[in-house]
């Protein structure tokens, strides 16, 4: 059983987020989505409780899907590191100067990478929980200088618990997405991906499904979670934006599978890249 | 001079569209977006006027975003075909073998691409208009039997006419993005992609930005057109949920540029692909 919230004309004067349940098959209700902006959180420092900052700032509901930025999430988790505490080893030196960065920089990417799949003109690397990222997902932004930022090691972990966390606080059901700010292939410039998640699946399965004219789709996966957190993104900007939080209320709900990250064998862009670097 | 529109408790009982015009430096307000997905629309043939029946169904306002499907663009321009209508060629007979496909089909993507970047497991094609995709975008969903849908040849001229009939009809000037679904490097699942786009840029560029720390942004681009036609494709779903446009109301403004497809040179994960079909 799946469920929607309602928020037709049929239920004006009704609670809004009052449940229909509906077996997986009805495709009904559909209604409009509230996306909220989460502003006004104080700069995070290790120790930080974010799910109270949050639940402070915005008054959840259960449903929603509450996604926040990996830095953020880091950042109060003590996932940092001091550039001057690094060591730089021998690759480390050898690629700084190749791509022109800090070895220190570089160390800390070959320490956060469990598989280096491409080196130049910049590191591209598969991290131990499956994601592949430029640099890792290092970052040097919104950090104080000489600081460096990792990605949670087990974002999975990290949505479950802080979803955990929320529900504690505030009694809420809630979904969660944590994001990071990715390139890819082709087309320029980054959108945000998942890269953990909790009360949800990260695709979106139509196997078995009909298109409107009754034929048996051939596309059948959709990866839900990333096109909610790429909107995410946008809505969080970058810079000194600080909206690092962003409600997405009444969202229709899904069912699939977490299979988001390729395997090794089927992954055709990985092999190739692979390939360059062996 | 950007505008955004706002919504907020200082602005209760004011016109919720009311705007307020600031320069590009002003990061200030930011409110609750709406995303609304418009269902009702019939099946959409040859020389429908998609514009009006969104118009009836969905009241527009200045500054909305309007994402509808390319599916539903292409198939009220007729850019359709009958499989029957379709001689394959030597290529297509052997891409067909190889993949396990339909020839007049494989004819079809063949037809529909300006270059060839990958023959196998599928074709990945490069299309005049310069978006890169799994079989040039060539759908046999939510049509007849017999019949495929191609891409509009070129989308962001599709964009501007199409939101210059909203604005014909509605008197709004809107925002528009086409969209597609497309697959990706490195991760499973299709997302939405925007192939034309008007009344933006594609990308929202950071440059000359600091962040929350006064360091100046080494990440400078985002896709945010990427981001809007992601999200779109979440609330339009596949199959036979029937809601092929959706509305951003209340979206931040961004300025940037038009460059969201990467050239030749600097595109790596293409040219390695090119190398192993050369």
């Amino acid at each position: 059983m799946n469920c929607v919230y309602v928020n037709s004309p049929f239920f004006a004067g009704m609670e809004r987020n009052a449940f229909i349940w509906h077996s997986a098959e009805y495709h009904g209700v559909m209604d409009n989505i509230t996306v909220i902006g989460i502003r006004g959180l104080p700069i995070i420092h290790e120790g930080d409780d974010i799910a109270s900052l949050i639940c402070k700032k915005q008054a959840l509901r259960d449903g929603d899907i509450l996604s926040i930025a990996s830095t953020i999430y880091s950042k109060s988790k003590g996932y940092t590191k001091p550039l001057a505490s690094i060591t730089p080893g021998e690759r480390a030196h050898r690629l700084a100067k190749l791509n022109g960065e800090d070895p220190r920089f570089v160390q800390a990417v070959l320490d956060a990478s469990a598989d280096i799949i491409m080196e130049h003109p910049f590191i591209l690397s598969e991290l131990a929980f499956g994601h592949i990222g430029v640099r890792a997902g290092v970052d040097q932004s919104n950090i104080e200088d000489g600081m460096v930022i990792f990605l949670p090691p087990d974002p999975m972990n990290a949505a479950d618990s802080f979803r955990a966390d929320i529900k504690n606080i505030s009694g809420k059901d809630i979904g969660v997405i944590i994001t990071d700010t990715c390139g890819r292939s082709f087309r320029r410039g980054q959108t945000g991906n998942a890269i953990g998640w909790s009360g949800m699946t990260a695709i979106r399965d139509f196997r078995g499904d009909v298109d409107l004219f009754g034929h048996v789709l051939k596309i059948t996966e959709e990866a839900v979670v990333d096109e909610i957190a790429g909107f995410a993104n946008f809505v969080m900007g970058e810079s000194n934006n600080g909206v690092p939080a962003v409600v997405f209320r009444n969202c229709p709900r899904w069912s699939g599978h977490d299979s988001l990250y390729f395997s090794k064998t089927e992954d055709i862009t990985r092999n190739l890249l692979k390939k360059e670097v062996a």
